[in-house]
């Protein structure tokens, strides 16, 4: 049933052809969220170029002769940098290999895969993307937060905590005003500073925050505090990277929701 | 190897027990972009629930026996109420059933799953959520625009163009101040309002906009305006729901890249 899922994917997509990357997005981490057209390119893939897979799982549906090169951020051991990652697909797709590109969450989200389709555009390297569930989403259903409610919110920020130069650089006094949840991606390190920007700009500090350590895994930890307390709550319990950080009305929502997963438990 | 891929995904997650009710997203429409763990919960659900589906070929792997019930939106004809749908939902759990509630895009993402959740925790009916891919990143992996793009934007906006009052109630003025991208769901109805209303927040009526049609289907089209003429393009071109629009810098970026696949075709 499922194989035949598969191959009418096959019939309706274009064929992953050798000299072509394929820029794919493994979601989350958990392999409930994969997508049926990633999990076939891993099955096709003549090579793989990974970053910190969530699900280890994942490689053993690859062809056991493929070629598995993994180029992603391992805790204090040097990592590869963008211009290497982006220099190593197009070499691969040189040798006529059918690259798979395989990252978290989704390629076009806070993942740097618009620099590697930039690259393979300006190398003349054909390609496609595959998008992924992105960790924001992931992470909310996981812990039963629905991030957009009917009457509660109108929009959805998301934004990435910080970049090169160290805390996320946004006209936080909007943001505040904007008034709507904001999820924010790879949010520990600066925690402070932008709940310290947000109520700076008008946010009240009683707004409530959601901490999703490890969203979709086994060992899934959710920390509930409020934009004041954020950041001494997430140092004094410990939270570590991978987190998302959720500020807004919509957090009370998931915490009720959880209340009858804990109940039934 | 997909079925052992399946076998392998049941022993990690909750099983799918009669009397509970899942609450999935069957994603853009592509085929491509559907989970695994979506597709194995069709293969085993009792009763399908559903939206107006995009790939029509998903019920086909539904069991034979399966229930299929439509509730969804059809053009000129009455659709049910969310209320509706809920009363329903909770009706069929408590005939013992495993029920499948398979929505488009993603549950949590503009698309009523949260109300559905919270009709179901207060009836005290299990469930759990499912996460698809949500349309506004389906969409654009299809048009090849990255919708974050380092050094281009730190944030990214989504709304919903309207509520069941309107054009959607925003601080619009900080909206255009936060000046990041923003895809709008449901954004044609009311794209000169919106537009208008962030010209006169003070963006720049030059800001690139695509809106991208039936994203991730065969018949997808991309139209490329700017903000003060997206509404007069939309009209003149007669573009229709389902579309997605996008606003800002990033927009370019991806025109940059189809560029290139438009040369190979």
């Amino acid at each position: 049933m499922i194989d035949r899922a598969l191959d009418r994917l096959r019939e309706k997509r274009p064929a992953f052809e050798p000299g072509h990357v394929w820029l794919a997005g493994a979601g989350p981490g958990s392999m409930e969220m994969l997508t049926v057209g990633v999990l076939a390119a891993v099955m096709e893939a003549d090579v793989i170029v990974y970053d910190a897979l969530i699900d280890a799982d994942l490689l053993d549906y690859a062809r056991p002769d493929a070629e598995r090169v993994y180029m992603g951020k391992r805790a204090g051991q040097p990592s590869a940098s963008q211009d290497e990652i982006n220099r190593r697909i197009v070499e691969l797709a040189r040798r006529n290999l059918r690259v798979l590109r395989l990252k978290g969450g989704d390629p076009f989200i806070f993942a740097r895969g618009g620099e590697e389709a930039v690259a393979l555009h300006e190398a003349g390297v054909p390609f496609r993307v595959l998008s992924g569930v992105t960790a924001a989403i992931g992470a909310a259903a996981s812990a039963r937060m629905p991030i957009t409610m009917r009457g509660v919110n109108n929009a959805l920020v998301l934004m990435t905590g910080h970049d090169k130069d160290g805390v996320t650089e946004l006209d936080y006094n909007a943001l505040a005003r904007l008034d709507q949840p904001i999820v924010i991606y790879m949010g520990l390190t600066y925690l402070g500073e932008i709940a310290g920007r947000l109520m700076n700009g008008g946010m009240d500090g009683a707004m409530p925050v959601a901490i999703v350590q490890n969203g979709t895994r086994p060992d899934e930890r959710i920390l509930i505090s409020d934009l004041k307390n954020a950041a001494a709550d997430v140092r004094r319990e410990g939270l570590k990277s991978p987190s998302l950080v959720y500020i807004g009305r919509v957090v009370p929502v998931g915490e009720t929701l959880r209340q009858m997963a804990a109940e039934m438990a």
